[in-house]
């Protein structure tokens, strides 16, 4: 999508690098990382320089790539890889498509390629299928960064406002900063801004209030790991935003690729929550006019323990439907697109 | 309460001036704040440098002591100061108290110590009372800081878990940290560290994940203003803490001085909402060790528009009690107390 008048994707291999946009320096500085070295993009993987489920599992195919043109064993690659980031689903998708590939480096990049295009292709689809739930003004709630920074382009949850707005629809977007890294604040914000597509940012904490005064037509989310029952992971904070949809009796949607479904886990029960460090919660990074560069602001006494799970599970009851490339399903039926 | 061994208390008046501990320099310097102009406090009020309603409501009387001080008339001091935080029902009602006995200096100083030790009185019983509702490990969830900065001492909220504290009990407090002000990861985590009380600082998104997983006995808020029926204005994210409460079948309990009723207001609806800058949404300040001062960081893209409700209205439906000085009771039932 668009950053000024160029097209970007999030993840690309380009010369044999790896390619990324820097995701923690958005939205003040627009810098690419560039890595040969599989390690060095499972490190990038664990700092979130790319972050948001098919961006990961673009990367972690293309990081495989890496490593078979280092001539590193390509399970013990993809074993060192898949430990980045335990909860995400579409990483040990996009690093199992190109183990079982891995027989060439040409072979390799054709199908980590082919992974990307897919989740193209597939984040398309679920714009497309996604615009109907959308109406001409409609005023949707979205929470964390599932656009096409999340993705390798489109999107999953941002993916149908913008194909409603080429359709010449007027979506609003109310964004949740999406505390602790501001990813809604930072990120969504940034590519809604680039689109030219209107939106307010809110503290997490407003969300409710907008719901319960009517502000909020529609909710949609995207999703990190969807159980065969329905449930789904999604950023922190996800099952609050469904708490508050249902007080308010308005629609709430998950969109995401079919790849995100884990087939072996049978609820929301059986998905690992990732805790990461408590720096995310205590500091905040942002933009400093003074110093004039990116800098880092602790908030809380350094002697308070901190808590940062990831993410929350959202049981299938509270969800209206999945948005998904193959059509639009209620939770419990997502098993049979598979 | 203690900051390492001192007691303090939030609001006093001194040889003519009033002195606030300045918060938003909390937890990272220690500084009080000093005026001999009611129209500064009024503006410190604004400013946050004071914030809670008990703590506001404290203030507003010691402002008007200053405004009779200053030779202004009593009326005009009044309809300045009540300009200062438009949902805080304490502030109106602090600035009425000495309002009402504005005939002279003595006598205003006088009527304004009375609400500064009216205040701790009720706080310190509803510490007592609400003691009775924490088991001797109790993990309680607080949102903001409803503590003793938030009063002139004890807090209401946190006055319980202070008894308790006192009474041999082992508490574990969640702080919210609040956005967008962070009072709780700054002010709710220095106080239960400076009185010895464990706790963790989460995203305010977390605590809807804690309480999901059974980590979370009891939840206990503050409140700005409390209408007839039981339905209470507190913090932005007050709601969707009491919805999570809900759906995890735990108590959701608010503790308020019988001050912070507003008999006027028959219902949440008819409570104003403080809309606040954007910037507080918009930019964190902090603690930045690098440049070893207080600054401020932009997270938002500066082109991304902003909102910033300050309070939200929880119904009483989803209250189990209103912790007051008179007792504990059902919100419907707060108006048989005044």
């Amino acid at each position: 999508m668009r950053i000024g008048d160029k097209h970007y994707r999030t993840v690309w291999f380009e010369d044999g690098l790896l390619k990324l946009i820097n995701q923690p320096l958005l939205p003040h500085r627009l810098e690419i990382f560039e890595t040969m070295d599989y390690k060095e993009a499972g490190r990038a993987i664990q700092r979130m320089v790319v972050r948001g489920a098919p961006a990961i599992g673009a990367t972690g195919a293309f990081a495989m790539v890496l490593a078979i043109q280092q001539g590193e064993d390509p399970q013990l690659a993809a074993d060192f890889l898949r430990e980045s980031r335990p909860t995400a689903q579409d990483l040990f998708y996009g690093i199992q498509r190109v183990l079982d590939h891995s027989g060439s480096l040409v072979e390799a990049l054709k199908e980590a390629n082919a992974v990307a295009e897919e989740y193209i292709h597939a984040c398309e689809t679920i714009g497309r299928l996604g615009a109907s739930l959308i109406g001409p003004k409609a005023k949707i709630s979205t929470h964390c960064n599932a656009g096409w920074l999340a993705t390798v382009d489109w999107g999953t949850a941002l993916a149908p406002i913008y194909w409603a707005h080429r359709q010449g629809k007027q979506p609003f977007v109310w964004v949740d900063e999406t505390r602790p890294r501001c990813q809604g604040g930072r990120l969504t914000a940034f590519e809604l801004k680039e689109e030219g597509i209107d939106h307010a940012v809110i503290a997490d904490n407003a969300m409710g209030y907008f719901t319960s005064r009517g502000e909020v037509d529609i909710v949609i989310v995207g999703s990190d790991r969807i159980a065969r029952n329905g449930d789904i992971a999604n950023k922190i904070g996800t099952y609050s935003s469904a708490l508050a949809a249902k007080a308010a009796g308005i629609p709430f949607y998950v969109a995401a690729p079919l790849a995100t479904v884990d087939r072996e886990c049978a609820s929301g029960k059986d998905i690992p929550i990732e805790e990461r460090s408590g720096v995310e919660v205590s500091a905040m990074f942002g933009w400093c006019q003074r110093t004039g560069q990116i800098e880092e602001v602790q908030i809380t006494p350094s002697e308070s323990p901190v808590r940062n799970p990831a993410f929350d599970v959202t049981p299938a009851k509270w969800i209206s439907g999945i948005i998904t490339e193959k059509g639009i399903v209620k939770p419990e039926d997502i098993g049979e697109l598979l």
